[in-house]
C-alpha cells in the first residue's frame, strides 16, 4: 500500500467491505452523470461503451467495468439528425470493486416496474 | 413504503446499512460529475451551491446535502474572462443518507496530502 | 475593452457579427451538455431554471439567457423515485449575445417535426 | 437534402455561412461541457481523444474533429490516485464544419496570455 492509500484509508469511518460498497456507488454515478447527454449513433456506440468502461477502470479499486448501451434507439440509415443523446435508461452497467478481502458487484439497469434506471448492489464476496 | 420502494429494495443483496453507504457514494459522485465544468463567478456562487444541494436532496434517501465552493479562485473586479469553471478541488460536500434505521454521513473534500478531492464515509449511526 | 479582450479578439478570423453568432452556439451547447442529466422535480425546477440562466450569463458577451423547463414530466405527489433526469427535450432556452454593434438571439427548442431539440439563430440585429 | 434538414433550415434567420459558424460554436462547447470531469490517465488518454473526436463527428455538419489532450499532467508509474480529471485547459480541439458552400474551422486552445481555454473561429472558406 502506498502512503497516499494509507492517508486515504485513515479518513474512512467504516469497514473495508463497507468502503468497497461506497466506491461501487461512486463508480455507477460517474457513468451516469459524466456520460448522459453524449451524442452517439450506431457507428460509435461500441467505441463509447469501451471508453466508458476504461474510464471507470481508471478510478480507484475497480477490478472491471462492463457497459452496454441499448441499440434499440438507433437507426442505421438515417439523416444528419438521426443520432441519439445518451440517456440513463439506455445504459446497462456492471462494476466490480476489489478492496482488501472484499469484492462488491454493483449494477445499473433500467427497471420496467420502477420506470427508473436503478443502481443496486448485486453481490458481495 | 410504496410498492416501487419495495421493488427497489428487493434488488439489493446487502443490508440496509450497506445500502445507505452505497447511496452516499452515488450522491457525492453526482455532485462531482454533473457539475464540474459549470461556469461560476463571485456573484453566482451562492446560488450554485444552493442549487447543487437541492438537486442532491431530490435523489432518494437524502436527509440533507451541504455544498461549499471555495471562493479563493474568484476575483471581484475582473473582466469578461474572469469567471471560473467549477473543479472538484473547489468543492466541499457533505451528504447525510437516512435509510430505515441507518444514517450515513459522507463527505468530499480536497485533501492536501493526497492532492485529490477524496470522497469518504465520515460517520455511520 | 481590456487587454485580455483585445488578445481574444485577435484570435478571431471573422467579423464581430459572426463572432456573436459563434458565441451564441457555445452558450446553447453549454446549457445542454452541462445540465442534461441533472436530477430535478416540481419543487426544484424553478431554482434550476434560474441557476442555468445565471450560469450562462456568467459567460462572455451574454446580454441575457432565459431557460424554461417543461413541467409535463413532473408529478406532484410521487414517491422517492418520482423525480426526473433533465433531458434536452424538456428545455426551452433563449440567449441574447451582444458584441460590439451586433446582437444575436439564438434558441433551443424541441421541434415536433424534427423530433429533435434544435438550436437555431432566430434574430440578428 | 432530407425533409428534416429542410425543416431545420427554415428555422434559421441567417446565411448558410453564419449557420456554419454557429454550428462550430455548438461543437466546441459540447467537447468542453460533456467531457470535462472525465477520469483519464496515460493508458486511456489516446482512446478518450478518439472517442471525443468521433462523438463530435456524430453531430450535424461536422467534416472532422481533432482532439488532443495534454500529457503533461500524467504520471506513468503512479498509485491508484494518480489519474486526472479532464479540464478544459488540457484540451486542444479543432472542428471543421461543412454546410453548403461554407467551410468553417474553429478551435479551442488554452491561451497563456488570457489564462483561459479560448474557443475561436480560425478560418472561413
Amino acid at each position: 500500500m502506498t502512503s497516499r492509500e494509507k492517508t486515504a484509508n485513515n479518513k474512512f469511518s467504516c469497514t473495508e467491505r463497507e468502503r468497497a460498497i461506497f466506491e461501487a456507488g461512486i463508480k455507477l454515478a460517474t457513468v451516469y452523470h459524466q456520460f448522459v447527454g453524449t451524442p452517439v449513433n450506431i457507428d460509435t456506440v461500441k467505441q463509447l461503451e469501451d471508453t466508458i468502461s476504461r474510464t471507470i477502470e481508471v478510478q480507484p479499486y475497480v477490478e472491471c467495468a462492463e457497459i452496454k448501451i441499448d441499440r434499440d434507439s438507433f437507426v442505421s440509415d438515417g439523416d444528419t439528425y438521426s443520432y441519439v443523446s445518451l440517456t440513463g435508461d439506455m445504459i446497462d452497467a456492471k462494476v466490480v470493486i476489489a478492496l482488501g478481502d472484499s469484492r462488491v458487484t454493483a449494477e445499473m439497469r433500467y427497471d420496467e416496474d420502477l420506470e427508473y434506471p436503478l443502481m443496486y448492489v448485486s453481490k458481495i464476496e
